[in-house]
């Protein structure tokens, strides 16, 4: 049995439009017990959904013997305010309105609870367990469906005047009617060229505007999967999407850069698996457009977090702060 | 005679490529005393231009009977490092490589010395004795020669991980071989069209591709100046060279506030003089290309510190910190 002063666990939860993930981690980063079980739709209201949430915990608690030994419960979400710790108007949750998330899980649970989005944890998870250990600032960019931000300035994350700063998908590349749409109701943001979703749509974009053969052409619904399995290949088109989406990010993190000089830009996400492919033209970008004051400062560094436990170790870094 | 522990004013310096001006502060930002006589350009050696600076510091600490009284000297300059107290490489100042300004200044005057650029030093001034007083989370954008940023995130000012952070000015605008040529050697900075040089530039530009009657076609050299006295007079031209300056302006402010979120972005310098011309458009481009997040949140304003004093003021603030 453990004194009730030990508290030296912490749990990560990670809210996904498809899927919930829970687990108890210990200082190390090493993942004790988990629960991914969850299907975050299936829940008629918001209550229910926290109910079941607060189940999983009391359950993998008894599970591991780690009654009292909880110092806090750290949730990714997405539009989530840390500062309010409430959800506010998430597009792809169930759920409408304003969702009090910490409020009503740390009352149910006992358990304090901060909550941020999860471009955030991903930063704070690698501030405390991953690549960016013993850095002060640096710049966390998820590529996934879309492209998110967590950025840390004097070991702080920043979260602006409102909760919600580090929308880095967000910036205009591609200025005037030119633009792509977004998600987001605007033209030619970040996102809509360098998430999974936007490479897809360069390829279809690609295929359209080249003549080279491709084996990309006999695939129905393209993926970025698709293009990074035919650029392993050599297959011409795939590398020559995987040069632009590079190039265009590179573009982006050299004005980053200038924005709070960090030591070091970390790619995360299933994205920045894509490798050389991506990161040569990507480094060559940041070289050519970053202002000379910055030159060879910055590193550009892909997390080593394991995919599949990264989600439940960004949250949970969340309540060692 | 006042006591050694009462240190209860401060030393303000900037230095700029033609003049150096000095001037005691107290800390409700009154200026006792004052010397804008230090031609920088006229001294052969840096450690000359360091002792004609200490010179001054004495005079008028005698002068205002300030013995004992200085807490701190803060230093605006070009090319500054505030974690070092070094000037690295300064394009517009005569004498070339690192200069230790803190370093030499503080063994000659026995007074701590701080060092950041101008663009820091109107931040932190802003914060300590203008409209940014209180504010946790701002950014002043200078226009003037160029377009230089301070940023403040947290209550900090932020340098980054080499003490250059916030150059904001060299965001690229301009994408491509189209983009103009920038000072820095890159093209497409925010700097080459929203300086009071850019605006001239722009001028020079309009004039050749509209063929408006206007005032500015009797000009030999233009300023930014004489767009702003075209524009008061309803010049169709100058009134679209703002139009487009304000326009690129607020573009580029609706890209930092997706970063940082800030509360104010608080325009400084003799651009930001130009007042509804300026900002009409711009307020316009923020609230079009701005993220629905943050919609309606970061007011746009002017500094209100007088021209004359601002620079002595910024710098001053530093030594309070």
């Amino acid at each position: 049995m453990v004194t009730d002063v030990e508290k030296n666990l912490v749990i990560g939860i990670d809210i996904g439009g498809t899927g919930t993930k829970i687990g108890i981690v210990d200082a190390r980063g090493e993942i004790l017990a988990r629960d991914e079980g969850i299907a975050t739709a299936s829940y008629a209201t918001f209550e229910e959904f926290v109910d079941a949430m607060n189940d999983v915990i009391k359950r993998l608690i008894t599970a591991t013997g780690s009654e009292g030994r909880i110092r806090g419960v750290g949730v990714g979400a997405p539009d989530s305010n840390f500062y309010t710790g409430n959800i506010e108007h998430a597009f792809n949750l169930p759920w409408k309105g304003v969702l009090p998330l910490a409020d009503m899980l740390s009352k149910k649970s006992g358990i304090p609870v901060y909550v941020t989005n999860d471009a955030n944890a991903a930063a704070i998870g690698e501030m405390t367990y991953g690549t960016a250990k013993g850095m002060k600032n640096f710049i966390v960019i998820t590529l996934g469906t879309g492209v998110g931000s967590g950025i840390v300035i004097n070991g702080q994350l920043v979260y602006g005047c409102d909760g919600f700063a580090g929308e880095l998908g967000h910036v205009t590349m591609v200025r005037g009617n030119e633009g792509r749409m977004c998600g987001c109701g605007r033209r030619g943001c970040l996102e809509a060229y360098c998430s999974a979703t936007g490479v897809a749509r360069t390829a279809k974009e690609m295929l359209v505007s080249m003549n080279e053969p491709s084996m990309l052409r006999d695939i129905k619904e393209i993926t970025s999967r698709d293009v990074y399995e035919a650029a392993r290949k050599g297959d011409k088109i795939a590398l020559e999407i995987f040069e632009k989406t590079g190039t265009m990010l590179g573009e982006a993190i050299a004005d980053f850069i200038a924005f709070s000089s960090p030591e070091a830009v970390i790619l995360f996400g299933g994205l920045a698996r894509a490798g050389k492919y991506l990161l040569e033209p990507l480094q060559k970008a940041v070289d050519k457009n970053i202002l000379h004051t910055f030159k060879g400062k910055a590193k550009i560094l892909v997390s080593k977090l394991r995919d599949s436990d990264a989600a439940i170790l960004g949250a949970s870094a969340l309540a060692w702060e």
